[in-house]
């Protein structure tokens, strides 16, 4: 009867990376979600509904309605699924790990996400393409060196974490836009390495009910 | 002798936002740090030195050298120092309380501040000021709605968050460009109450070592 039983209900777009990075966190920590579409470019954009504004005055996916209260913004969601769902863990124990954790999910969230997405995006016109590859090019160069100080496995050390839920989906946005990852050696080896994990698979865009049956996996 | 005990060392500009949320958390916590400046516009922007590079590869401020690391994105580094200098603390103990917290101070550091920064207004050439105006219009308009459900005396409830050290320097942005904050009553009444404290005063743009005199208070 409560709302904190009932299943939470993730509003996402299946090629947005922030609900990619939500939909891994899901998977991992092994919670049972209902999905409702948003579809970012039909209609102008389902975001800008009043309905869906009632649901996110911030008129972007993902969000997620879980005991009795809607959050946004991917890494406030998952921060908070870390706190309620503590296993598997996606932030080391150890503070100076914990830190670079975040330095490099926050790098991709406020760092090279934003400036390549859909809004800015529109007011580039005729540059947009040139101007999504800059900003990501920009972003991998420094993280390919910061990766040189705290890679293992994966992005921080052996064990998946936060950082590793923001840089797969980073780098699918990379190749759609076409950047040429010769470069990022680091980048490259830890997201192939993240992509035969199961919750990278099951979460992944080529995979969601509301994929398009023509890029369908 | 030992790095851990050596005072640690901010990188940051007077003008930086960013800069600007972690002088506040350095402020409340007590924690007495140097000051290295790196002035963003002079010389073409002494982030992009390779002397700085070293420093962040990011080359971005803020950065804060501490316990033997260096750490940058602002909100990553105020984490770092929640979790090893604890009071006062920046995050409430509920976990749903906290999601609010981390959901406004991340929708301000990858919602709105970046698609403002300097690298994206130079390419927006003659438009820059409308497109600063309608991105921060865009997050204020979600962000007053937020704050009803969640203010207190400050972001959220009545104790000083993560969420109020992104709002301040927010709104100082806000004013640079020249917004109408008209129809944002509590977060205008937030900034005034939050100005108020002495950690937000002692770390405002006017009062830094780097501030050109013209700017001082």
């Amino acid at each position: 009867m409560s709302s904190a039983a009932a299943k939470p209900i993730l509003y996402g777009y299946f090629r947005s990376s922030c609900s990619w990075r939500v939909r891994i966190a899901l998977a991992l920590k092994g919670i049972a979600y209902d999905l409702v579409p948003v579809n970012l470019v039909k209609d102008g954009g389902q975001q800008f509904s009043a309905e869906f504004k009632a649901v996110n005055p911030m008129q972007q996916v993902p969000a997620l309605k879980i005991d009795g209260i809607t959050l946004s913004q991917s890494l406030a969601i998952i921060h908070y699924l870390e706190d309620t769902h503590p296993n598997p863990r996606l932030l080391p124990q150890d503070p100076k790990k914990r830190a670079q954790v975040r330095m490099i999910a926050d790098h991709i969230a406020s760092g090279i996400q934003p400036l390549q997405n859909l809004s800015v995006l529109k007011q580039m016109g005729e540059k947009k393409m040139e101007w999504a590859q800059h900003c990501i090019t920009a972003g991998f160069q420094a993280l390919e060196q910061i990766l040189q100080h705290t890679a293992g496995r994966y992005c921080v050390g052996d064990e998946v974490s936060m950082a590793d839920l923001c840089l797969v989906p980073q780098v699918a946005n990379a190749e759609r836009f076409k950047v040429d990852m010769g470069p990022y050696p680091t980048i490259t080896r830890i997201n192939k390495a993240l992509l035969e994990l199961e919750a990278f698979r099951v979460s992944h865009p080529s995979r969601q009910p509301d994929t398009p049956a023509e890029l369908q996996a």
